[in-house]
């Protein structure tokens, strides 16, 4: 279904530049889109079109198939539903407190005092920023600054969000729990717009991409086609994503093994065929049918190594002296993932699940749940880049839990089983301790089984 | 040597946090210095105490082993050897015109009109800014008020140059002319010291990073020692370089080939041990010794793989029907790079070199380089990650040319011989129109060779 619509949507500047032209683009509900350009392609132009704050010179601006009118009331209507976070959160929070300026825009669309505080207290609640709800926002952290403009927009509950380059100038922790924030509002079903010219978090990200150069869409579609174009790209002024230049390169020595690809670095490592053949010096006297001990001979495949160091098979002695030799595996230990629905807190539970289910890795994910850890103590292991990051503990070997609540819980189950599902390796997933009024999106492992790599 | 030193350093706001404790670091002359941590860990504020703008409250700056006066003379004299470019260009520029805004530098240290338009013409020339000079700063692009605000601190010929994350808000395009720009500089004997969130560009670019955390420095040495404490970087907030994470997984999984910390994409896929050896499934009859044709059995095998589809010799049949299969690699087509120095440009003879040497990849370094390609139709592959993308070119075969100048034919020469050697992957490199008096760094091949994998 589509949301947000332009049809032949133009723009000029007061001194007649042209800013947009002839802009026809579909944004469908409820998906994570990326606007990728550099500096001065558009972007912010394009934004404050789609939410109203400019009129178009031609064209026009479709919300739910219905055209924008630019009378004040219906401005209003707009604005309510589309909201935007400026690129710089100084020219977005202005009021003496917190809770005043996440307060404003409700206000401003004439809700009680009642309703105003609902929303106001859970805005606040979802970004995490409910105990300093009396600060002046000026004395906070770029990203809490940026939480406070985005929970100023979440108060009036519109259907899309636009965020322009919502990561600029905040830090990797700072970012991510901003990116956690937006996920967290697309599984509720908000449609999240950005605009960035980071090619590795648009690739890693959205739902779908479309590149914007001199005024002008040049590409779209998801991001795996997007971003496979490097001459698209380079007209662009932007480059590939790490992840897929890496992959090319693994491709083009023919050491990958399928047609994908990759967005994280444990998809990235999945490609990578497997060694199991090796040519290795044998002394004199050795057979076809030896078994060799390679933790001697070689040290790089001794005790750090995944293959055993033992009991290699030699299959074939070469003229020349080497022989072939095939490497075993060692048997990985399995690891596996728990996520436990955070809104239904126990602290005992959750010691007793630590305790009990053998858990060495523990992660948090959204605001809520990092506040419940650092409030009870629960040591952290990762906060940030979570999903990914457990999937790599799990592979090695390590019994993980995810902290995280509502939505987010299927988001982390959804990931994680595409993972197994599509990499081929697996490891055990459930969910604990979850809400009897949430739906199960899939099927988990009941035990522990071995990992397969 | 040492440039920069502080001894017990402190400072407080004035409502009494702790900005800087008790901090020693020595910073060696001509180093590229990276300081890395979070918002709010110090880095700015210890930039202004190292440039005299703010005055310890205890301890001791220590410019080539003399202490910081803070007397109006002395600190004119500071500020003219460290100069700081400040994050937000805006704050620093401030003029009518971009000449105006360099000028005002050198005119404030007293210099003559003469001198002053020298040293403005040549810094202006540097950052590829001439054609603009008479333009007002306020309507550029983010990347050209970062580079006015350079070229006003590189008027004053400092020392050292200091910035306080040189890369915030600017795209691909901008973030690489900066770092191309600090390359050269430092090329010319610079002292370059930066602020950065960006991990992945300290640990490409720096020669030497300081970890800083809570006012602190918590961790210092080359990037390759600091970036491998991942517990380190996770008390700071930060992570591993993308980089070096993916290579610990590919360590992890045995497919690693050496002990090596890879820096660049060409770096980490070198890392990669080849696969020479696989088992097919074989039809009854075939025999140890026999040829096969995979591209007929495995299209994955087929035109586009390293490997060669024919020909490929059994070497064991297993009593499953298996057998091991050696794959040949193909004979790789010579690649190579010249670099061709712009000090003592001559467009017919580009153009010859181009034909001649049957170029089919051009990238230019530096702003003079790009500006003399755009200005006479020069077609360039690429303007960003020029050494890094030409090592690629040239590993795949490709005769790649290189346009720079100056001190940027000795780094772009450097660090490609330092690939080829840490690599053992051969190909030809090149200097072509050196200025008499610029000195050669070491040998090249004369000839094309072919290209070792």
């Amino acid at each position: 279904m589509i949301i947000l619509e332009t049809r032949g949507l133009k723009y000029r500047y007061p001194d007649g530049t042209v800013a947009i032209q002839d802009l026809n683009i579909e944004i469908k509900k409820g998906k994570k889109v990326a606007f990728v350009g550099q500096n001065g392609s558009g972007k912010s132009t394009l934004f404050l079109l789609l939410n109203g704050t400019l009129k178009p010179a031609e064209g026009e601006v479709l919300f739910h198939g219905t055209p924008f009118k630019y009378d004040s009331k219906s401005l209003r209507e707009i604005r309510k539903s589309i909201g935007i976070v400026f690129q710089n959160s100084d020219d977005q929070i202005f009021a003496p407190t917190v809770y005043q300026d996440v307060a404003f825009g409700p206000a401003n669309l004439g809700y009680s005092k009642e309703r105003v505080d609902t929303c106001v207290q859970q805005a606040l609640e979802q970004v995490g920023l409910s105990r300093l709800k009396d600060k002046p926002p000026h004395h906070l952290s770029g990203g809490q600054k940026k939480r406070v403009a985005i929970a100023g927009i979440m108060a009036m509950e519109p259907e899309v969000i636009i965020l322009d380059e919502p990561l600029s100038n905040l830090d990797p922790v700072g970012a991510d729990e901003i990116m956690d924030l937006l996920n967290e509002f697309n599984q509720f079903g908000s449609t999240i717009i950005i605009s960035t010219h980071d090619v590795d978090l648009a690739y890693r990200w959205s739902d779908y991409v479309f590149l914007l150069s001199n005024s002008k869409i040049i590409g779209q579609g998801t991001p795996a086609e997007v971003f496979k174009d490097s001459d698209l790209l380079k007209k662009t002024g932007l480059r590939q994503p790490t992840t897929l230049e890496i992959y090319h390169e693994i491709e083009r020595r023919g050491l990958a093994s399928g047609g994908n690809s990759p967005k994280t670095i444990p998809e990235l490592v999945n490609t990578l065929k497997p060694i199991d053949l090796i040519w290795v010096d044998v002394p004199p006297g050795v057979k076809e049918g030896d078994s060799l001990n390679l933790g001697i001979m070689y040290g790089q495949y001794a005790t750090q190594s995944p293959y055993e160091a033992v009991n290699a098979t030699v299959l074939h002695i070469h003229p020349d002296g080497r022989a072939i030799v095939e490497l075993k595996r060692k048997g990985i230990k399995a690891g596996g993932v728990l996520i436990y629905d955070t809104d239904n807190y126990s602290l005992p539970e959750v010691k007793q699940i630590l305790k009990e289910g053998e858990i060495i890795f523990v992660g948090a994910m959204g605001k809520k749940s990092k506040i419940l850890a650092e409030q009870d103590g629960i040591r952290l292991d990762i906060s940030s880049g979570v999903i990914d990051k457990t999937i790599l503990a799990a592979l090695c070997g390590k019994r993980c839990l995810i902290l995280t609540a509502g939505g987010m819980v299927d988001h982390a189950l959804k990931r994680i089983k595409e993972y197994v599902e599509t990499s081929g390796i697996e490891f055990t997933i459930g969910v604990v301790n979850r809400k009897e009024d949430h739906q199960w999106i899939g099927e988990t492992g009941d035990s522990p089984e071995t990992l397969k790599v």
